[in-house]
């Protein structure tokens, strides 16, 4: 509606609004990370339907005119939607999560895991930055970006999914987002459950691989059979598992199924040089992937790899007899699980059939196999000059103060349930950084960079609605 | 000293003798069988002792002059001695095992294990066959040898060795054989604890592999990694041992591990067309190998595989997850339990050199690995023109009445320690068929084929000191 303030003084009107209510902001996420809300431990059930109720209430108080708790057939998730006063603004969805890791302090915790403590700039608790820290920093947002535009209701039409499953797997998000695609409609989604390169390098990551998972089983004799009175004279299937998966992978560490390739978003030349910006250290990426060498297909850097080449590992692999001290067998049955990461342009449902073909040649007379492939999840991608990325990019760089750069992630997440339920791209806005501990002890998350994602997205709607009206 | 009697004048004595203590001989056995030796199970470790004593009682009963308890840091072990009168004769050892495999009705026996039953033709118990009934025939033996020939002590120096943890892996056999060396000292040693080819098809084992086992350990990252994040940069251990395994055979299933088949005893042409002219059935083999196809080493027969070559199997391989459903990580550690059965030339330390510097060529950079070789076993092997492997078979079909072939035993057995120890042949005399159920239940042995035993040994002292003393 109104043509948005000088960039300046907007950036001093937020930074003033979070400086006067940073206290009360700290104060209401610590009493929100105190419940325990352990998605995957029965015994906190109630702590996670406690956390639901809680964040709707705040989200009320915080203005959002609709606020609902939907249940599901495990946790619930919080909606909140709060419209613009602009019915042609566009609508943007945040998807985070409530639900918080297990922890104890036996884990190793300096502190109680859901007492929290502030040290320095730090403030820790399970779910300081995984992901409470992150989907609260647009409660202030929110308010933020009212105060410093003088406005009553967002310049967007402000979505909010909240689900409380995430640290099991969402098992039922998929089914939630289905059903409840109409109210979830949204011409963005902005996911903060992610975090960036480091605490001097903002970033905006552009998309998370898919996944595809199976497990394959190979059958041998019909049971164990001596090894000296049968070796050398039968299939065994210990082998034909291995063999198996030493030809997933060519000469130069590219997964060798048939079609495994076929119809995948090459990197462009401008996401490479992006890519190769980053301030990568070897030596310290090796660190945090506790390796002690780098292995991958030819042609490609690590980020390269991690972020925009599907793979093919081994999670597991079993057969025979596997205790102390030896046993002469023949095994019966040996089995491997695999999973595929997947990049942008890859179908999973085609993959699992290139899997299941080449397997089916692979596997040699006399061995008989099994394969099962569980849900996957698709990859997601948004294109660099996507223009709600570049919202998000300058939203950041204003808080930020600094370029943003960008990166992907290796892993995979619901968001890509939503960007193919509701047809809507996927940002990412998320303020957290490596050494935040997510899943470990000690979590934690930098206040500053805590209430960088707060001016952040205070600056984000305002930005949002007016290059949408540009476009449209 | 005194020239044999008439082969058929002898026969027919000896069966004479047979018949008539026929009754007792079972009667004996039985009340043997119904000690339940087993030496893996602790809480038959007294049972063990018992059997022993039990034995040795018999063994002085028989008419051997010394028998001795022989204690281990395990189970006892028995042996008996009984000189020829001819100082000159050959001293030949016997060997035997009076401890059994586990058994309990709840398995599948359709009688008491330990409660010996005859149907028809059959003798059924846990160990049966394996081995009290083959330790056994040779105490009906040596008295039908002295009753056919007049004698009153064997026409060689004859020794017995019966131990008591065969099957618990003879862990102190190797070293009860070693510092009771010049006990044991013996010009030949025969096995009765081997079979033959069936009912039909006397046969006499001419060698058995030796077995060289390890374990080999491969480390990636020092705790598992997150596949999303990780994936598809860094070596994965389970993806690096299946890689080794694969890389163990060639396309011609050979063992591609550079110097294993070195020095290796070829098989003849006539040992080949001996192993051919065995009438082998593919199906009925597979049958017992409970599998549905062959493979193997290229250009040798299924029974060339078994017996006379030397192969690398998997006996077990583990890496990573594998309970239900998927976990996503690169597993900080793989294994592979690899077993190696060795032929007549190989020589375990040399294969355990080549295995080591194999596999430390094989493992990628950025995947730590160990290997721990278990104690070998070597493989023993008689030539067919032994003169000793020649009175067996003379005595074997003098008691069958038919020509016997030359098979070999694909497992490894303590035989090889005697043969290493003692520097002398072993020779192999059982009388066990492939049905008689080893290790399973209802476990039987055949009558008749049992006093065929008692036969062939009647006959052989007398046949052995003769062309040894034409040989000396």
């Amino acid at each position: 509606m109104s043509k948005p303030v000088d960039n300046a003084v907007s950036t001093v009107r937020v930074r003033t609004y979070i400086q006067n209510h940073r206290a009360a902001f700290l104060d209401d996420l610590a009493e929100w990370l105190r419940i325990p809300s352990v998605s995957a431990q029965p015994d906190h059930a109630a702590d996670v339907r406690r956390s639901a109720d809680w964040l709707a209430a705040k989200l009320r108080e915080t203005g959002f005119p609709a606020v609902e708790v939907w249940a599901t057939d495990g946790a619930p998730a919080v909606f909140a939607h709060w419209p613009s006063e602009d019915p042609d603004a566009p609508t943007v969805l945040v998807y985070g999560h409530h639900d918080v890791q297990p922890a104890g302090r036996e884990d190793g915790w300096d502190t109680e895991p859901f007492e929290p403590v502030i040290r320095g700039n730090r403030l820790h608790a399970r779910g300081a930055a995984d992901d409470k820290g992150q989907v609260f920093f647009h409660t202030l947002g929110v308010r933020a970006h009212l105060a410093a535009t003088g406005r009553t209701a967002p310049a967007v039409h402000l979505k909010l999914l909240v689900e409380g499953e995430e640290e099991s797997g969402s098992p039922h998000f998929r089914d939630l987002v289905e059903a409840r695609a109409e109210r979830l409609a949204a011409d963005a989604v902005i996911v903060s459950d992610t975090g960036m390169w480091s605490e001097d390098t903002p970033t905006v990551c552009t998309g998370m691989r898919g996944l595809a998972e199976c497990e394959i089983e190979l059958y041998g004799p019909d049971q164990d059979i001596h090894s000296g009175s049968f070796g050398g004279a039968v299939p065994n299937p210990a082998t034909a598992v291995a063999r198996l998966v030493a030809a997933l992978h060519d000469e130069h560490a590219r997964v060798a199924v048939p079609g495994f390739y076929e119809g995948i978003t090459e990197l462009t030349d401008r996401e490479r040089e992006l890519f190769a910006e980053l301030p990568f250290d070897e030596s310290q990426w090796l660190r945090t992937a506790r390796s002690t060498a780098l292995h991958g297909e030819a042609g490609h850097t690590t980020l390269e790899r991690v972020w925009a080449r599907p793979t093919a590992e081994v999670n597991g692999i079993g057969g025979g007899y596997q205790g102390p001290g030896s046993k002469t067998i023949i095994p019966s049955s040996a089995m491997v699980k695999l999973s595929f990461r997947l990049v942008a342009g890859q179908e999973p449902d085609l993959v699992e059939k290139a899997v299941r073909a080449w397997v089916a040649e692979q596997v040699p007379a006399g061995i008989r196999h099994e394969i099962t492939f569980g849900a996957a999840t698709r990859p997601c991608l948004t294109p660099l000059e996507h223009p709600a990325l570049q919202s998000v990019v300058r939203a950041m760089s204003r808080a930020f103060e600094q370029p943003v750069h960008f990166p992907r992630e290796g892993g995979s997440g619901p968001a890509a349930d939503l960007q193919e339920v509701l047809g809507a791209p996927v940002l990412f806005l998320g303020i957290s950084v490596p050494s935040d501990g997510w899943h470990a002890p000690n979590e934690k998350v930098e206040i500053d960079l805590l209430l960088k994602g707060v001016e952040t997205a205070a600056h984000l709607w305002g930005d949002l609605a007016e290059s949408w009206r540009e476009a449209h």
